[in-house]
């Protein structure tokens, strides 16, 4: 989800006692909705605790009985904002729910999701995934001509467009929205009667289509499918609408064109490991990618060690395909994630680290090659590399299971701080240097789309944006329209 | 404050989870602004404790220091809502607050105040004592043109008002937008540079403004001036809008036109008896009321019983002109407020009775005069009737230091159980046979205004429209705008 | 509840982290106890909330079911720490409980009460108001033949007495016990199938037994009784043990000679004005001071003003023997009790006052006769007096419906900061200056005696120690026990 | 930490509604100190959150500044119980903390560590892991003789031991009651000036020395070293104290035999991965089991899937050793830890599965090769291969890296519900039969010390009670002290 930056540094100041941060991008988010279950609110719930990885800032769940919506949301996680029999008083039968990618204070009940608001078409409940790259342009319009803006989401600018809508259809009103915006995005609509699942035009953000006994579900990724024991029926195709109502299910293509361009860092990084995502399992291809690296770019080491948990898959592949042991070298804290309470910068020098663990009689002594699937700022890599080294590894090499990471994500994974990405201003040696390993190594994206089946020069159905600069959205007069934002000087 | 209810019964279950009890209305509200105080946020919140009797439900603060402004707002008590260190991130040197009335679980988040919003001429904060009658009808007829609702606040609709003004000087925008609401209102603004204080055109809700060294003040009531350390300088005039800013206090008038129909309810029963409202001070009303009951409504009685706390003073004045003594007979559980812990039926019937105590070795064998403020609808006042009884009051003589409580209250003061009012419906007689009384007498309006000096016949400037049913605002086309809410069965 | 001090410094400080503050001593505390009612728990809460003026720092319940005990107990007014359905878990038939005196931030967990313990003659429970003048020299025995002490709570060294009690029956033991302990105390204990109720030789403290349909209840103040519907039936006696089990009531004397010295002050100022105790109704002494005042010190005023609310009634009874009207000239803020936000010393100075507001329209150009009921430090007197000045009183008369307080209190009131004691230290001229009243005086302690009917020079069958200096328990060698604490510096 | 029982029933129910669960026995706690560090508190904190694995019930630390000791502890993971600020309250430059297993509701403050207590000798802190078998008894006795017991935790038995001891020095009377107790112990107890560790004469519980600077620490496992950035020095002995003053490091044996019987479950199942204990790395061993099992109990499979978290190391090493694959087809979600709201079991039985997904992709027709760590009752088990079943796996050949667990351990791993240890009352092919597995295979003690180096027929050093039956302790009267315990029926 954007920010809205020009006049949102003053908006979001308003609530800044409420805790924005303007200055920080989030990653991602998560989607789930059920149509006519007798538990629409906990399915949904069950749902979104599997896809709690994609969205930890804030939660909520909407649900309607065919006249009335209700709906809870807040701050945290599920088992923090549900923690106190809400679920129970989310009455109906269908319901849509929303995980929000989390960090510590960033973020404002106001812009928790749903949104739920009445329309003269009655109520509508929306969530999304994504982000919209014409957001600004649009609000700044909708602003003007005295629309009232209430949060710093870009999903409210789709909603004031819905609520603008002059037909007298829900539905049809959603689709004329649809076709303004751009960028990328995963939503779930839901009204009296109808739960409406909708992805852009790109296919950027993953959505699919899943069957739970006569019930459909929708949901960001398959593994919340295999959570609450349904079956998984197919993706939603980039630019479709599916509506899911008593009639059944019925699909239309919003737009004429599509040029998929599925985003790779799903399955590279953000998609949990046991889903499948536009008919790849997320684990295989994280395990082939350690077997590509494994063939073209070998290293001399003693042990394979992968940095948990995105990189325990890769590692696993190197290993099966080199041959050398795969080891438990480098141990996460679990409890971690919860711990606010951090060591001062003196007792870090000092050698406190609280969220990996090297294992000295794994390490000591050793040549490590240690898995990785990317590297951002490079300031983790080089910790991690010290980490090893002061627990006696002799030699460490690096490699990535995914090419340098050079350009900012426009549709939905936060890469705000772009002057930070250590790749897009340091050559491969200056990396190597940075981090302090001994070799370092990337794939390339012809690499990469090995993994996905697709050979050099073919033309890939992927978004790989972050690794080539090369961005699947049109852009108007030649220029981003998100940049408009960046010449504001966010 | 009010709700609306045809599609807001809708509107309402869609936060259902989040507390509104779509049935329940809600008393009057308290306000406070300060502009250009290096203590902003903290003498608003002070001045907010001055007022929490006017609103417990919900609270909030919303500061500017200039260019960005900040708020924090939440259900409860002030000290539950800014219960850690909030106070000290409302950065800026101005300042507005909101109390609202509580009644446990009847509210939202999204609908505390002060709202923030963001306009052409910048960031905008209201705070709103009072109701907008015609508030209904122009929801209607912005959703219908686009606008978006996010609470059910009638409050929104003027902010949507303010947003959609064409003028480039949010003033006007302002000003424009009060000419269009009905209702009684005190309401202060705060932009980036400007404090703004208005008074409906018939002054049906208080608004004070005072000074504290260089800064000007405006409160609900001026017992916050006290509280603050402020001096009070006059009541806003009905119709008049105060803007505070950089060059001092400029004043305009709204309207053309203003009947004044000041609220006889505020000093009878709502606000703190140390406050000063449009001249009156309200202990001081009081009491003259209590002894033109003992003049006018005498009775044979052998001690003075006030129910606390808001009648206390006019059981002083009765017992005062009457020499009759003054007695405590009624104790009051000052920490009842905050038990949400209540006694079953089964319990109340065995005798638990926890917000009253009648002392027995002041009632025993007395014939009692009990002196109350009004009744709404009797349970209450049979309650007391037979405590004292079987304390051991051998008579129990009722006088009402008002007159019969007949017709709802359309200007901020929760009134809705209209067929509850049991004075609506019933004749003096069939009263005080429901309270159990041995003699029942209310005040007469004229009497009444006797204690404001105005003498039997003059035209009263104060709106007595709960005892006589003339109701000082216009009707569209012969009818209340209100009673379309009514006819569609709220 | 006494804090023990010498080693108790230390002890406290283990538990620093958890709020004890040292050098705050606390005054009172409420005991409530029913046997055998369905409705054992609930009961005992409604009770306690009658109770809740004598402590405000943590409460709790203990129930039985005749074998097995049940205990809820926590930080905070009643209303927290039974905010959460504890009250249905706690099941039995018979109950007690307490509530503690509150300075914020001053106590901890394991001090709260009852106290519950195994011995080998089953499950016992103990409340306690009061507090033990020997406890301080009797927990160094017991530490020193190995007892391990886990609270600073003086009522822990009667559960060590009883628990290293020889007898078979539980009875015998609480008996021997209550033979040890020195000061004031009125004790109410459980049982697996008793509820014990005892009151210490002098009856320094109160206690009360009423009757609930065909169950017994034991209570600090008969209002506790009202509150539930019970009636009452006799104060328990000085030296009285009373037993309740399924054979009924049996009373026991454990102390041979009694020398009755009930405490003054319970009625002047701590009891709710709506309790009898030991035949006195509060609100009726109050009164009465009042009228002894006005005829003993009469001045020449306008009004009569009472400090709210524990002098409102003796301002009435003034007012009524003077013939000089009594008005509402100081309000109470009745919601500053739950605000921690404090104003500083630079806003205090510029006027902010969130405690106490004076009525200028009532107060100006007036001669104010203020009634309060005792002077401590004099700082809260001397601020009163400045804002009726600054609310336009022209002279303002203190009168107090008690004699100077000079004496600190062993039995369960805190007066720990002897120094500050005024009246211990000034003349009435230095504190009439120190107060700046245009004129003051006291009751003497024969005129105080006068409102309980005992004229000049009877022997008085209460405790005037505070005034006096003539404390009514033995001392040893010739010295207070206590005094040893004092002698330790503490 | 033992639960005592027979009486321990009824305490236990005194404090029912503070949430203990009489019924349910706990595993294991953590423990953590360091001597004469300027970050004494939070080091403490931080080494206790890479212990936080053994216990997250409750959480405690206590410091000491030479003179006045201080303390926090409460319920929850260490984030919840220090969320406040806590830590900075926490002065003084030595500190003691402890962690506490979980299950929700299962225990009450009183009974979280460390506990604090006042001696004629000064102040003590106590925190203790693992489990007295005759802390009844001793409790019988001690209660008999007068000691008040407010826990229901066995270390306080050995608080009042302490207490009771007749010599000068504290250090004496620790000496003489650590020769009292018996059965499992890792003890750290915090004094004025002295940090001292003491171990069990069998070494059945962990306990390590490190270094950090110039200062000494102790902690359950090594992997806290690693976290707080001090060196790992040695074990302490079984049998050892260590006492840590300022003149440094003394150690002296309390008794004068001991005999090695470290606990092998550490390593299988319950220590963290990257833990050095009693010279064996965890991970390395684990996946020494793993090689083991392949060599000793091959199966016929398509892939190698561990259960995650525990059984990763041991699934590598059977996948290192037999070349079969190891893939991830199992996916623990990371996030249920913290969801108090469960499926029904309705939505159970239709599907919905919240711990753990099985990977269709991954597990699809293929014959699964599934390493676990060990069965308890067989549930999980059976649930988790009829989840690879559903996902596709064609064969299910189970296979567990330590002995059947056929016994009880009195030493501090909860496995109280003794009769419901599935290979205590059922043969290996009648487990087989319950988990619905193709094939089962254990390994055998000898095995299992061959990881350890052992070879058959040697003298281990190590305890396998829970696999042979054959416990370490002595017993009284040829009767187990705890067997009492059940025969009272508990």
């Amino acid at each position: 989800m954007e920010r809205l930056y020009d006049r949102g540094l003053e908006a979001g100041r308003v609530d800044a006692v409420e805790g924005i941060e303007a200055d920080q991008l989030h990653e991602e988010c998560g989607v789930f909705g059920i149509f006519r279950h007798s538990n629409a609110a906990e399915l949904t719930y069950f749902g979104l605790v599997a896809l709690q990885h994609r969205g930890q800032e804030a939660a909520g769940i909407a649900t309607v009985d065919g006249t009335k919506m209700y709906r809870h949301r807040g701050l945290g996680l599920l088992s923090d904002v549900f923690s106190g029999g809400q679920l129970k008083e989310l009455i109906g039968d269908s319901a849509i729910g929303h995980v929000r990618y989390s960090t510590a204070g960033s973020n404002t009940v106001e812009n928790a999701q749903p949104l739920t608001f009445t329309t003269h078409q009655g109520n509508l409940a929306i969530a999304h995934n994504g982000n919209l790259v014409n957001a600004h342009k649009l609000r700044v319009d909708l602003e003007k001509t005295g629309s009232l803006f209430q949060s710093t989401s870009d999903t409210e600018v789709l909603a004031h467009l819905i609520s603008r809508g002059e037909h007298d259809s829900l539905l049809e009103n959603i689709e004329d929205s649809l076709k303004v915006i751009r960028g990328g995005f995963a939503l779930v609509f839901l009204s009296n009667h109808q739960l409406i699942a909708a992805r852009d035009p790109n296919g950027l953000r993953p959505l699919a289509l899943g069957k739970l006994g006569d019930s459909y579900v929708v949901a960001s990724e398959s593994c919340a499918f295999e959570t609450v024991g349904a079956a998984f029926i197919r993706d939603v195709k980039p630019g479709e609408i599916v509506v899911i109502d008593e009639k059944g299910v019925q699909s239309t293509m919003f737009v004429k064109q599509v040029k998929r361009a599925l985003c790779t860092f799903e399955h590279i990084y953000f998609a949990r490991p046991d889903s499948d995502i536009d008919g790849y399992n997320v684990h295989a291809i994280r395990k082939q990618l350690g077997r590509i690296l494994a063939e073209q770019h070998s290293a001399p080491g003693d042990i394979v060690i992968g940095v948990p948990d995105s990189s325990i898959s890769a590692a696993a592949g190197y290993a099966e395909k080199s041959g050398i042991p795969f080891e438990m070298g480098l141990v996460k804290n679990k409890y971690i994630a919860r711990t606010f309470i951090q060591p001062s910068q003196e007792m870090r020098d000092s050698g406190v680290r609280l969220k990996l663990n090297a294992v000295r009689t794994v390490v000591d002594g050793k040549r490590v090659i240690l898995i990785d699937d990317s590297i951002v700022r490079g300031t983790t890599s080089r910790r991690i590399v010290q980490l090893l080294r002061d627990a006696g590894a002799t030699e460490v090499h690096v490699r990535i299971s995914s090419p340098p990471y050079r350009h900012p994500c426009h549709y939905g994974i936060d890469t705000s701080s772009k002057g930070q990405l250590i790749a897009a201003t340091h050559s491969l040696d200056e990396i190597r240097q940075e981090i302090d390993a001994d070799s370092l190594e990337y794939l390339t994206v012809p690499e990469l789309m090995t993994a996905f089946g697709y050979g050099r020069g073919e033309d890939y159905p992927f978004c790989n944006a972050c690794f080539s600069g090369q961005y699947p959205t049109e852009t108007s007069g030649g220029k981003w329209e998100i940049e408009t934002l960046q010449e504001a000087g966010v």
